[in-house]
């Protein structure tokens, strides 16, 4: 079983391929791979015009116990992103300001957690985004051993070790570390069409005419009273 | 039956009287119109420091699909405030920047959604306002018709097209168009009552004093102890 | 029984204090005194970057009815903080911007309410603070009696007139009244060791080395892979 | 406006349509008029194994307030079903045995209501079933008026006095006064239909065939692997 | 601090007392002590057509450990009842049929728990009932102290040793010992009041005309159109 | 990319020893792992008193789209369970009387589903549970592919094809394909070990004795009082 272990070796994306999906935004990187990897509505951003991208450092620890941020910390390497997920629900403030400058200080830039977060204004002022479910001060402790590097649901999407987390106003959503290099290509089109349409509808096009709608609008039966 | 129609003529109220009852605000209206007419607390704005007001198109929608947003895009005119709700519930995201070009080409002022929304931080920066259930990048498909400008139940209220929709950081209040001007003279005399009140109270007077609270308060059996 | 009464002598803690153990945060002073005291986490503020302290004014009124707010304002004194509770579960907007102005005007630095707010565009230019179950702008009414300065609980915690109650981003805490000096001397120590930790964590020192936690991972059983 | 009154004259239908629409059941009355007219899915039946259908009185009531229910019932008739809906959201329990026992004098057939209800192992007994949003024993007033038999938002629902509506374990539809006999047709022939292909399925035969969905299912590109 | 401490000796409420408040029902003991002291609504039972009564034995314990709960049956006797609070929100089920037989051994009726519960169907077979926030079979731990029999807040209510709780189905209210006779009295009145009604409503009678509300309404305004 | 396909050859665990898995139960077989696969509370029988497990047909479909339920159940062995997930979060009524007719033709056991079902009463006379996220009877349609047998997070769980599900009242429990044979055989020992200790308890020997739990509680502090 893949209980209490660290894996230190996992693969990678390259920087500028996760930068580059992070300017794509959340939104865009999700349909471009084809509406999958989205985790849940809940998971909010503790403060606002925020885009972040990393490869992900999966944990998987206990409920109110945030032992393994610790251990996580150590195999977190600059352009990481941690990613929690707790074994059973839990609302507790698992990270606050002190693994956020410890985090920071490798070069992590950000953090996923399907539970709390705290000391949210000195996040802010330090610039280290949280996604979360709720921000909490609910204190944890360190007795119970989890594992780092293992795949984890987070907000009921799979994540892997070395997948490609982005994450913004948005929300989050998973790339497979298979998938980036062809999920970005398509991801980058996608944004050159829609500048396209953009200047098209903001000139007062409309999009029944762009997308040729009508036809298939009538066809379908639509009536205009 | 009303559906798979779009209602091409509607009732609009005149401009300066929608704008006036921005002005006094959400809180205000609801008062004014005798407490009624509010959508459920949780349709939230996307940014807050905002105030808007239109008159109603209403679009009603199948779940996960957002088709009916390009149709309705078309009925709108400067002035007039977007209002979707879907047939079934749903949080998935029907809107985003390249919906919000188009309607801001045409004047659109706002949107007000029973589900999700994405593309906030650049609906932001557009000043592109929307109160939602919920942020959340889920692609939507265009399959299934719906109607435009019919009545409409969004968030747990009555709203039917050429009705005031007016939102502000505390949320959404319909004014039923026949309303409009006599909730409007009643909102704009209760916002001067109030300027006087506040004045008292800002000096220290106390609410108990200027209501004159206290006889009713003692005959009720208050006891101060 | 303690029904329809206002306690009108209450202890309160000094200001100095009270304003110590607001520097020192929500999430300090919760673990400074044994973790505890956190009301639950949907209490959230109107506007961020925000922390105040205060001696807590208690009020207990029915749903729907925000009467007893009137009768706890002239109670307070500066530097007091109103709290609120529902006697039954209720999402209305109990206070606005006239009550706000009452408050401020006699040194009231704050609301913690179980319950709705309104008006909170007005709330946030004037700088009156709010932590709220939600934002909605139900109007209530002014029929039925409740008590003020009487023990309530709100948002799952016990409030006492006059214990200390901090509030900030991450929420909000109550401190006893006779807790109030040993608490904030370890919420002061304990900050004081924080930031000796922040250094080192800065300069890219483990947790796991600073806080020798590499023995009991491996007593417990920790693999790394 | 529609505030403070009771219409005493309303539309109703047949006994036995309203009968007839409830042996169809809430799914399938629910799909013969388009998929439209369900409450929202958090009202649940109080006990299981029941299934009935009313001309509906609308109520409006206050939170917390359920003076309108003792109003309502005297405009009630055999065959009618009470639907309640507060002017803002309550969980309080409206509605007891005594209430019921009224009700039940009069031959009404149980209550909609988008609140609280309480005394259930009583009504049980009675055989006198509600659909609610929760349980919840907390006790109302009786101060403030509200409407009965106006049209109301009930769960999110437009209903109309003398409307019918069907509620079983699946929960509560509306049908428009005016659709029910065309509803009742075409749910009869509904019901007449699916008991042909039960009895197929029940055979072993599949859903892929009797619907012949393979062709459509490999032209949209599926893939058995 | 009260942390970390057994109380050995709490006050009981005499047993033929508790069950006559149980006999009354939750609604009516609320109502009445006042229409006070009922814990939260999503508080259910995990079977119905159940009542008991007990005298509280009052747990705090960590999220996540059931430890406490074999301290706590310890400390009880024929008659009493469990109620645990978590000292942060947690669901999971910190009690099955191994604590269940313990407790029942020593007369023990029942558990109120503010967390899950798990061997659901066992403790029905048993005849032992709970009332929870969820079902939810997670595991619990046994690593941290609590404490048995010092005030707790359970549900947002305010419980102290010696308590008496009642719970059916409508859900739990707490009563104070001192109270407890006085609110028996009251309450059995109350019943008695309550079934001359029952039968004059039963035959027909309206409540409008036995609480002469008729004079009432039209003075308020209430219009029959 | 796995989207759009139908996996026919999956691995199954023998019949046995899955019936043996569900007569050990959830709570069991969730402990005798590790204390993994739950999913989330959320998920409630139609019905009680059941106990079913079986190998998973794993179904990826479209929110509102009942399409690859018919797809799935040719897959279906007899044994087999139904695991159904939403591409995005949906509470429409995928499954009802018809659907379940035919998968107990074929000998499926149950339905563990994310969103929701409808015809509940007449799946409860079949003998045929579901585990949901709610029941709800809104109509789905046939419009958009899916995958059968691919892995699926369903419930905040990873699920595969062949896996063992397990449910009961309280709740449901994936066991992995891999694991089944040695999680039952720790299961029946829990059961074993389980039963001596109930008797003794039953007898009224105390946990605390039974586990030696004194002096473990005594070095950490609890204090008597």
């Amino acid at each position: 079983m893949s209980q209490n272990i660290v894996v230190q070796n996992i693969p990678r994306v390259a920087r500028e391929m996760v930068e580059g999906l992070a300017e794509c935004g959340v939104a865009t990187v999700h349909e471009a791979q084809g509406r999958k990897g989205l985790l849940a509505e809940y998971m909010r951003p503790i403060y606002g015009d925020v885009a972040v991208g990393g490869n992900a450092i999966t944990i998987s620890g206990a409920p109110g116990d945030n032992w393994m941020m610790h251990v996580a910390i150590e195999q977190a390497q600059a352009g990481d992103i941690l990613v929690f997920a707790p074994t059973s629900p839990c609302n507790d403030g698992y990270f606050g300001d002190l693994l956020a400058t410890s985090a920071q200080a490798r070069g992590v830039v950000g953090l996923i957690i399907d539970a709390g977060v705290r000391d949210t204004r000195d996040l802010k002022k330090m610039g280290f985004p949280v996604w979360s479910k709720c921000v909490y001060a609910q204190g944890t402790v360190k007795e119970t051993l989890g594992s780092v590097n293992v795949p984890i649901v987070c907000a009921n999407q799979l994540v892997n070790a070395g997948d490609v987390v982005i994450a913004d106003d948005d929300g989050v959503v998973v790339v497979r570390h298979a998938d980036a290099e062809s999920v970005l290509a398509e991801a980058r089109a996608r944004v050159e069409r829609e500048e396209a349409k953009r200047v098209r509808l903001a000139n007062g096009e409309l999009g029944l005419d762009i997308y040729n709608m009508r036809p298939r609008l009538e066809e379908k039966g639509l009536k205009y009273v």
